[in-house]
């Protein structure tokens, strides 16, 4: 034990120095044993701050990964360093998330200034929420320039996730679904700038002339920002230049009156409320272990107990684990 | 307070006579403070057990809500009641919800043997699977002779509330994705039934083929169910019929060597967990209101604490709390 807490204090060090392994090994162990780090983590986000992050969502299948491959391409060539992180929660059971890397590995994976990372829903979703913000921290204190963070935008959760982010685009595609699922995707509200991707395709210019009057529709107070709307073909690397620029604006913008601080803060909060949260879920899992719950459920069925019964008969039991350990 | 408890208990009386209001206001009640009616929900669920519950699922676009509309019609035909519940995690913001609601309407809502509700994530992932899982609870105990609950299957979670159903509907059509996305999607290893949709579209048959050859190359152990894959055009009512079939096949499978005795047992122990989860989620919530949390995130920011110190003080708050209320 204390062995692995020295290996993982010197992991710490590597990571500063922008080694990749250790950057990968870190990730799998928040991924893996988020309590077994949390000193780490402690040393590791004091050393963060300096990246820009981004946090990219839509629909699935309106060509996100593409968009943000041809994105770190472009930041490439202006010299930044780039961090991604790709999370798949719809990924619980096949391991989706790997498929994912391998597939993009062939694009940008060979660059030594990018580090693409993927992660997929093993535990719960609290769990994934902190794993992916550690994540972030970790390429943050590894030096890269840019952090990335991309997710199916579709769940309450994984659009938090991108929209802690300092610029959030929410990416759409002709093909991604009618007017009706984009308005249900409730993306509206947390994007910063609108990506009409595969905007050589029907219907696209249909899609972008949508957003724009919905933006229309929308009363902005002064100062506050009205999104833009940056078309793009990522598979033709068209748009990509615009996109750069349109972030660079809204950047400038975060930059005067304190906003970007604003921004920081909703991620410092967001943050430690997933670090309670997978705290809160873990302990509840550990509380009541699956046999214990299936004696549990056993009683529900025979009609000896209420689930609702059962339910206080963990806490219950939650509690006095926490009392006799303090 | 005690006038609030003695309606309640009325209400769960006029649920039992299949009262359609008290219905719809005990889901209202477990949706917004489940805390206030747990007593009731007990007595609830001490009446359900009677209905056949149907899960559906699968990527946005696929055509499930127009699926689960011909399904009920069926039912109906058949003269079973039906209870439906439309899970809308994808719509944190706008009420797309309410939207869905208005729009289903006009096909089945008049016909006073279903009963549709679509519900939102409002706060929690974790309170949504509980309310969910109580609105089923709610309808099998109003009589309803099968309930289906129907989710975008992306999230780990929205999956999970499918698959604690008796059978499990995987619903996929040519256009929501290509194979990849499927795969991806993690619906393989949960699917009792496939339903190809839109089944007159092109690529309707490679996509049927496809399942089907990634059916073969799955072994099965003897005794074990093999999903079957059918073939439905929701919207012109092809292959309802054969869908009918397919679920009453599996139901007759479960209803052999205690199997369903099983997949209760899974759905109680689900239960149990959704209301351990969602309460400790409203105790984080309460515990550390947003104002605090702000205070912790300054700090944060200033460098004065780490997320990680900041998240262990609300923990901590937490605990005080409990054992000064116990």
């Amino acid at each position: 034990m204390k062995e692995c807490r020295k290996t993982m204090t010197k992991l710490a060090e590597q990571i500063f120095s922008g080694d990749r392994r250790a950057v990968a090994k870190m990730i799998t162990a928040v991924e893996n044993n988020p309590e077994g780090v949390l000193k780490e983590m402690e040393s590791i986000y004091r050393r963060t701050g300096s990246a820009y992050r981004i946090g990219v969502t839509g629909p699935s299948g309106s060509g996100k990964s593409t968009l943000v491959d041809s994105l770190a391409l472009k930041l490439r060539e202006k010299g930044l360093t780039v961090g991604i992180i790709a999370i798949d929660p719809t990924s619980p059971f096949t391991g989706g998330a790997l498929l994912g890397d391998r597939i993009r590995m062939q694009h940008i994976g060979l660059d030594p200034g990018v580090f693409i990372r993927s992660m997929a829903t093993r535990g719960s979703m609290g769990g994934l929420c902190a794993a992916a913000g550690d994540a972030a921290d970790i390429l943050d204190a590894s030096g890269k320039d840019v952090v990335i963070t991309e997710t199916v935008g579709v769940g309450q959760s994984e659009v938090a996730i991108a929209s802690v982010a300092y610029t959030t685009l929410v990416v759409l595609s002709p093909e991604a679904g009618d007017a009706v699922q984009t308005l249900k995707a409730g993306l509206m509200e947390i994007a910063d700038i609108f990506v009409i991707n595969k905007c050589d395709r029907d219907g696209a210019q249909r899609l972008s002339a949508d957003v724009l009057s919905m933006l229309e529709l929308k009363t902005f107070d002064e100062g506050t920002w009205r999104p833009l709307v940056v078309e793009t073909s990522a598979t033709k690397g068209t748009g990509i230049e615009d996109l750069g620029e349109a972030i660079q604006q809204h950047r400038a913008y975060l930059e005067q009156e304190g906003r970007l601080h604003g921004k920081r803060l909703t991620a410092a909060v967001k943050k430690i409320q997933d670090l309670v949260v997978s705290h809160l879920e873990r302990e509840a899992e550990s509380g009541a272990g699956t046999d214990a719950l299936r004696k549990l459920g056993e009683k529900v069925l025979g009609g000896k107990l209420t689930p609702q019964a059962a339910a206080c008969k963990v806490l219950d039991n939650l509690r006095k684990r926490k009392q006799s350990k303090s």
